[in-house]
């Protein structure tokens, strides 16, 4: 049974998700579809390359990753598929995909990029607003049935990358900033352990509040205490302990943060 | 293997979308299952019509959509299954599928519907106030698993419907109405096509703004400009090219739109 | 086929709900996967355990749900599997299981707990922050798949419960409280039909308001009138027809509500 992901910034009132599912399943009805976030902010390609990143690694080889966040819809860009490393990701040619090119490279992993431009694979009738549904969802589909990549349209070296901020260290200190608020309040960054390695125990600011040390589990703070840790994804994130850090902080996504050693 | 679609306007924190899927796959496990919204204001089967009709013909042939959109829950109101062409629907007899049959007539499709009154494809208990678990949602399983609709209840001619608000066109102008915002802002009307063919170059004005021309896909506007397009579905509607034009318009559904030629 | 359900307090904006699923099937890709909630507020394991019952025993014989709130995650608190009757969960040993052992004693089903103490079915790499997706998932999926629960870790009879309030009944009235308040503003107390028994015709008090009678059906009452009845889980719900009974009431769980004869 092949498996589809889906993340989009269409929201679940309209249906859109939805009908996505039955076009996936007009094509091929025993694919398996999981929805990864359809609450991407609108056009946000930054956000939704980061939470793609956090997510997509953990599903099975072979998944299909079907990612709709398309400022550009019903222009010249391209529609594309890719596959990176043993995931197949298909999605518009809107840097979308950037995080997941990057940790492809680090990797070294096998990287295969075509511009789904052989109209077989998509609904017979493409409209101007919703390539969703009339492209993304069908190749995805015959993708994930077993369509090979090289048939899905013509070979490309050139998809559109932005620049994942990275982290400054300088002698005294690393500048990192948000990245992600989690529906817990929690706040990421983008630092690393890689970025603090020799440091020894740290101190992190933001928003003009600090915290000595690093714990290892929420649980190791006091009830209400705010605590700095390594998240799931490995990224260095300030949590409140029950409660929401992003609420005390006034954080949004960009907001810089610093790490000294103590 | 099988399709069930759900439209409700239960939300999805409760867990009463949940149980539909459990009672779904108590009767068979292979049943695929898609959710188009949950999100329908409550019992607003004026708005569950439209969100259906934009979406359940993009599914499967055999597809059985499930609608729980039900004020009457617990009087006499009945619970009806209908065939619509290739599709099948269940749902309370509330009007609820009137653009659906609407649809049907205008393309000649095979109607037929069916009071749904056999308790054996029911639970075997029934409460007053829960109908989507109890009656629609294993109605819906045994179509789905293959039991014909004339099994489930008595054939009737008489579904509720009400009448799908149409434009008006005058000789100067089209006017016709808000009928969804969607999770972008975009504000869509009942305008269609050919209500304006032979029109040539025209102008819309909703809300005391008038956009002079149509675009045919959002990127040709410049960021953040007011356009009017189709949509995806074949309505006029009003954008802001990556933006809200709901939120600068303060459109609600019901709202007036005119249209005039240049 | 074998069903998994999922109730998390995850919401569904970040992708943690899509990566249990990727996880799941990464184990078996023909396990079908049911959202029962994401929105229990965060950490609440109460309001959990309550939806929890409210839904599960409506799922075929032999699913497994899975529930994820988990404050306690990182520390010593120990993850578990049980079977309860003919239903399988897997949850942090935190209570959230509560009121399912109350209705499995009350049922006398057996029971049966284990600590899933044994590596081997879960993730190669555990984080501290996310046992979700790193050890709640694989156990699940395992567990579905057909792994017998004691091959998940050492039997254990000391999960940890907390008390359902119940109604207190003396000889004018029974007072209860408040348990949840659902999507359309209903209004749910722990007050079922057995604690009543016995009383003829009742009124209730909630808030200050009177409700003289019971009505078997949302649709009994007039639009807007508020109403008294068991709801579909057997829970006296205070209902607005066709509104929403919380706005008026600014109810919240807790709340007292008496019942006295008429």
């Amino acid at each position: 049974m092949s498996i589809v992901s889906l993340t989009t910034d269409f929201g679940t009132r309209d249906g859109n998700v939805g009908v996505m599912k039955g076009v996936i399943w007009g094509i091929d009805p025993t694919i398996q579809i999981a929805d990864i976030s359809h609450e991407i902010n609108p056009q946000d390609v930054y956000a939704a390359s980061l939470v793609l990143d956090r997510q997509v690694w953990y599903f099975p080889p072979g998944t299909v990753h079907v990612v709709v966040v398309d400022p550009g819809v019903g222009t010249a860009r391209r529609p594309i598929a890719a596959k990176l490393g043993v995931h197949y990701f298909v999605a518009p040619d809107n840097g979308v995909l950037s995080s997941l090119y990057e940790r492809a490279e680090k990797n070294v992993w096998e990287i295969k990029t075509v511009h789904t431009d052989n109209p077989k694979y998509w609904l017979p009738e493409i409209s101007n607003v919703f390539h969703g549904r009339d492209i993304f969802s069908p190749v995805g589909a015959y993708l994930a049935a077993g369509v090979p990549l090289e048939e899905l349209g013509s070979v490309i070296t050139d998809p559109m990358r932005f620049t994942i901020p990275q982290p400054q260290r300088t002698e005294e200190k690393v500048v990192g900033e948000v990245i992600n608020i989690d529906n817990f309040g929690n706040v990421a960054t983008n630092i690393r352990v890689e970025h603090i390695a020799g440091m020894g125990d740290v101190k992190v600011t933001i928003a003009g509040r600090t915290i000595e040390g690093l714990v290892k589990a929420f649980g190791e703070g006091e009830l209400g205490e705010m605590v700095a840790l390594f998240d799931s994804f490995g990224y260095l994130s300030v949590a409140v302990v029950n409660g929401s850090a992003s609420s005390g902080l006034h954080s949004k996504v960009g907001d810089p943060v610093e790490v000294v050693s103590l």
